[in-house]
């Protein structure tokens, strides 16, 4: 099949672009994807869908590739949606769902949108591909273009999880640590696009990320009954998840194939050392002011400046949501009890999410009977140094026998 | 609903035990679940089964637990079957297949077993488990414990992989590192069920957690459309997987599912640091001595002694495959040319299946044009110190404008 893709539109000002070559950004802005969606409504059901495949490829009439035979995939998609009552009852609320994005290949939800670039990279003929990263995107793309037979180059700042270096190195990519943040590495490879020849996939520098992403929101519309649930919180680092998800809304209400139009309010959730959208828009702006001295454990979160910052906030503000930001020092606390709570691979990131839903619950801001969503992001088991613990060694002797079981369940 | 389960049979002498009830082993040795396969086959239709949500659970009917209160689940299941052209043709094959168990909870196909073994001990009434791990089934029993409210501890050998500790911990698992191997834990464990009042998770010790396993096998058949593979390569430490797999071709066959009954040969796989299977299958020994000095960086391999090492043996021969050993050096060699040939996170258990692989194919016991499924047990982001290597640091330019790209490219 061919796609459904009708042309690309600047995000800032509408512009129309041709999808049938490669294309960047428009005016240094992200461009979104438009389809014909009269014409997918014709061409499938939402039961169609249902019947098909578990994984991401089954919304394929909504996903931007023109040749099946230019799919990269590692079987991605179709995370689980978790009930939480555990940590609900924490929390005060009745139904607390965690969408679990661990279990995608990479162990997180980066591998939703670089399946997608990659895909129609491939596609379009591109040959070398690089990627700045502050942690699981860049083992994604390793990985992905991998699959594809593509060259991978991954710059990520040098204090980056140990995993996620690894699993870059592992999957054959071209590796770099540099001195700085995952700003540093997007203007390395922005400066490097000529001279090396590379195709910038940086989040939102191209147009199919965000369709990745985007299923994310076609996932929990259905998993939901094609209804949505009332409030979706989302650690928000580059934010095209949730800029995705609110496309996907949108689509999935022109389409006809929610049973209730209700949209989510989007929670943006961010932590206190890096908070550049929480800023933005506690002070009603559109845009973000790139924040200084960003530190955050919570790898993925660490960027100091969202190329959709508008993009995120016209979102969350279009939801009746909001931006918000979580104590740095309660992210190791809520990723741990959420661990032993619930069993779910709870990342730091997700952990802002929890500390953020603590504050909006104890506001009155989220009800503790609605459908709350929030996303765990990626596998906690990568955070080995966020995370680290050693467990206490048993003496040496020898034998169990002599084992003290008294002294063993006082430990 | 209730299950299907009619009794539980000793597998060394056939003896019947109830399943009513807390049950471990008969005489030492391990327990098969056993269905009323007709009434099954009266209850639900091979149809039916794919159409229902995408995880292990689909298979109901075929599972031991009695009421779905008592499902203790973290979506696990449906892991992919992927297409592996590159690494096939490397080997000489056409039509390679990896299973990705990585994309489960936790990250490995532990979570199979432990979701069904703390399923039907919750059901019975337990509530503290004990477990000995050589790396990745600790991680999945302290996560399914914590998503029960059950207690879980968990003993590991003091130099097994870091994540697996830390995701033990995390889960909120009382944690001890053992100064030996997973025999030495078992014997805690074993010596502590009394004074501490622990039911014993070890595999094969309790009759369920193959079960779970066995799902691998119910799986693969639906995904190749009702039909199996010519041969399955599968890393063995415990075996509890292999075992369930042939126990689920035999239940398929019986049900009359299989399209074609022909059975896949069966090669279980070790390490030449680790091997007993192989020693005894070499030796026609039914039973197998335990290794002395057991080492491989294939954490999941370091199992000296399989308490169902005849069941093992009697599947790999009656399926007309092998056991056989991967030299140890060779593993990690094997891992990293499987991560960068297909992009998919191959751990070093299933690095030994290759390395068997490329000898089989060259002694002609596998065929080019045949389908041949190699199981990826775990992520191999999970394998830090195995697999560690650092990336080169860009020097500190300040600014990307001074980056000698030349050189880039030559590094």
């Amino acid at each position: 099949m061919s796609s459904f893709v009708t042309h690309l539109e600047a995000a800032i000002d509408g512009t129309k672009l041709p999808h049938d070559r490669l294309q960047t950004t428009h005016e240094g802005r992200p461009l979104w994807v438009r389809y014909d969606l009269e014409a997918v409504g014709r061409a499938v059901t939402r039961d169609a869908v249902e019947r098909r495949e578990p994984a991401l490829w089954r919304y394929r009439e909504l996903l931007p590739v023109e040749r099946d035979e230019n799919v990269v995939t590692l079987g991605e998609g179709m995370s689980p949606l978790l009930p939480c009552p555990r940590l609900g009852a924490e929390l005060g609320l009745d139904r607390l769902w965690i969408k679990d994005e661990s279990q995608l290949p990479t162990g997180s939800f980066k591998s939703r949108g670089l399946c997608m670039a990659v895909s129609r990279a491939k596609e379009l003929g591109v040959k070398r591909l690089a990627i700045p990263t502050a942690g699981n995107a860049g083992g994604a793309l390793a990985a992905y273009a991998a699959r594809a037979g593509l060259e991978a180059w991954v710059f990520l700042p040098a204090d980056t999880p140990e995993v996620n270096q690894i699993e870059a190195l592992l999957a054959g990519a071209r590796v770099f640590r540099v001195d700085g943040l995952i700003t540093d590495c997007a203007a390395i490879v922005a400066a490097g696009k000529e001279p090396m020849g590379w195709f910038d996939c940086s989040t939102l520098k191209e147009p199919y990320r965000i369709e990745g992403k985007k299923t994310m929101g076609l996932e929990l519309a259905e998993q939901f009954g094609w209804k949505l649930p009332a409030a979706i919180l989302y650690p928000t680092g580059g934010g095209t998840g949730l800029i995705g998800m609110w496309k996907a809304f949108a689509e999935l209400d022109e389409l006809g194939w929610l049973a209730d139009a209700a949209r989510p309010r989007m929670f943006a959730c961010q932590s206190s050392g890096c908070d550049p959208i929480v800023r933005a828009f506690d002070a009603d702006e559109r845009f973000a002011d790139p924040v200084a001295d960003a530190h955050t454990v919570a790898s993925g979160l660490r960027v100091p400046k969202a190329v959709g910052d508008f993009m995120i906030l016209d979102a969350v503000r279009a939801s009746g949501g909001a931006a918000r930001r979580a104590p740095e020092d309660e992210l190791v606390g809520w990723t741990r009890r959420a661990n032993a709570l619930e069993g779910i691979a709870v990342c730091p990131e997700a952990a802002a999410c929890l500390a953020v839903l603590a504050d909006l619950v104890g506001e009155g801001a989220i009800a503790r009977d609605e459908d709350v969503v929030v996303f765990n992001t990626g596998a906690a088991q990568k955070y080995v140094e966020a995370l680290r613990a050693e467990p206490p060694e048993l003496p040496a002797t020898g034998s169990p026998e002599t084992i003290d079981w008294d002294a063993l369940a006082a430990t």
